[in-house]
């Protein structure tokens, strides 16, 4: 029987408990589990592993003196790195999810207008349109960022057959992606675009990157989706670019103020659509998934999964 | 200079004149073409090649002498191999826009329902709905029919990382698919399916195939798609299950009946979205690429595509 502590603020275990147990379930495993408050927890003594969340109500780790392992539910870890009281192998969370969440959010939000779908989910009137878009081939996309999430975006769509041009700072080099960098590179990897994808991270290089020069140069009619950062759009210039007609439909993850005033303008205008920073999102399914392989690995003498170097400091 | 005769309905010249030069200039091949009227056309004994429609007003090829070949627009060629005057090399043609749009069909209409896109589609109204919708991977596709059209488009949504089932009447692998036939298999396939997706050719065995019972079988909250044939659902059937509840959203792209007349149900039922037959359809941009390409080989000496065997009739 193996004891697990589940120590996060109280909505998480709601959200994490059924996928924990199914996914624990899933490796034949045979446990405890119980979710932790100050006045009821397993005993501390008896704990092989506590799976935590930074702001929980468990901060002394000193009694926990048989716990193999404390598994966090949190990628970043720097707001526990220096309790000097946890002294046990500590794991980071490393989600698949938040790539594969992005790739879902960037490849549906594409099809919706590449597709023209709201011909179609707006006009269910009796009237039969035989509108029939163009192939993903004759739309080129341009993906700005080529770290992992633009990467992956872009060789999604890629696959599914459009043209996919890149653009990064520093030169990159990724299958299936026309690479460009630098100034010269941007108006290059702009030039034409009928769609412009955000997946830049967001520096004094890269704010209001996409200003009226840089969507001056898209194809007129073209489609901007910002699942990265707010501030990599100049906000007024997308608004005067929408009402101009030069973009046709612009739909937007992330923004300088979240959540997005209600009075914001992006809320009200046609050629906008407001999806609340749902992009890259960790899921309790996949996340639960995470921990419960490391248990599977503490149980059987193989090595945890993401340990955090205290040295380094992640 | 190339002399190429076009030969359709008029509307078909507005639609592929451009992608036709654009695709041929691709080539950098040097042609005049022109559009066929009985009252106009290029003199037959000059032309190289005839783009053709078999409803053209020209049926007669004999003054044709030294057409090098005859590229159809369309796939099926049943109307004109037994034109005793067309003696020339005849190409069907073969446009992969056809396969390349059903994918993009199915992946952005299931991608649509598993985002639950409409959640913010039609509530830009201020408020921040952080609804966030499962992975891919905790969404299980089953795909009826396992054809070029069924293989395909579940291999798209494999590579997007949902678990996909697929079911044919005899037995066949698909790589990235849990593949189950026969009747057991049937059940096999649908139980606790969260998307169905059909893409069954309608024979006797298969019309009607997702009846009462086959929708019993799906998981609450079901999704369904149809872009294969209407006859392939029992439409009281559905109509019922969505009533109920058991099945959240059909999207179809396929009628018993088409246009699917104003009065139907499926019109105005909330939880069902209509497109009208475009699922699969040929795009003048890919079609003209085969014929340029086809030229390009004519002019080059090199073999013909898609060459139509006079003996087999196909």
């Amino acid at each position: 029987m193996i004891n697990i502590q589940f120590a996060a603020r109280s909505l998480r275990w709601a959200e994490y408990e059924a996928p924990l147990r199914a996914a624990l379930d899933a490796h034949g495993l045979s446990y405890r589990m119980e979710n932790y408050t100050p006045e009821a927890h397993l005993p501390p003594a008896e704990v092989d592993y506590v799976v935590y969340a930074p702001n929980s109500h468990l901060q002394d780790f000193t009694p926990y003196t048989r716990t193999k392992a404390v598994l966090n539910l949190w990628a970043g870890v720097e707001e526990i790195v220096h309790n000097p009281t946890l002294t046990q192998p500590l794991a980071r969370m490393v989600d698949h999810g938040l790539t594969q969440g992005m790739i879902e959010w960037v490849v549906g939000h594409v099809m919706r207008l590449h597709l023209g779908m709201d011909h179609h989910l707006t006009g269910q009137d009796g009237i039969w349109r035989r509108h029939v878009p163009p192939l993903a081939e004759d739309r080129p996309v341009t993906i700005l960022g080529l770290g992992a999430l633009g990467a992956a975006c872009g060789q999604a769509l890629a696959r599914l057959g459009f043209p996919v041009s890149g653009w990064s700072r520093s030169a990159k080099d990724v299958d299936g992606i026309t690479a460009c960098h630098g100034d010269a590179g941007l108006a290059q990897a702009l030039d034409g675009a009928q769609v412009v994808v955000l997946l830049l991270p967001l520096t004094p290089a890269t704010e209001n990157v996409l200003n009226a020069e840089a969507l001056a140069r898209l194809a007129p009619g073209a489609f901007v989706l910002n699942p990265g950062r707010g501030p990599l759009i100049d906000d007024a210039a997308l608004i005067a670019a929408l009402d101009a007609g030069h973009v046709a439909h612009a739909t937007l993850d992330v923004f300088r103020e979240e959540p997005l005033p209600p009075d914001h303008p992006y809320w009200a205008h046609p050629g906008v659509t407001v999806t609340p920073h749902i992009a890259s999102e960790t899921r309790a399914s996949s996340a639960a998934r995470v921990i419960a392989e490391n248990i599977r690995r503490g149980e059987a003498g193989a090595p945890f999964l993401h340990l955090v170097d205290r040295g380094a400091g992640y």
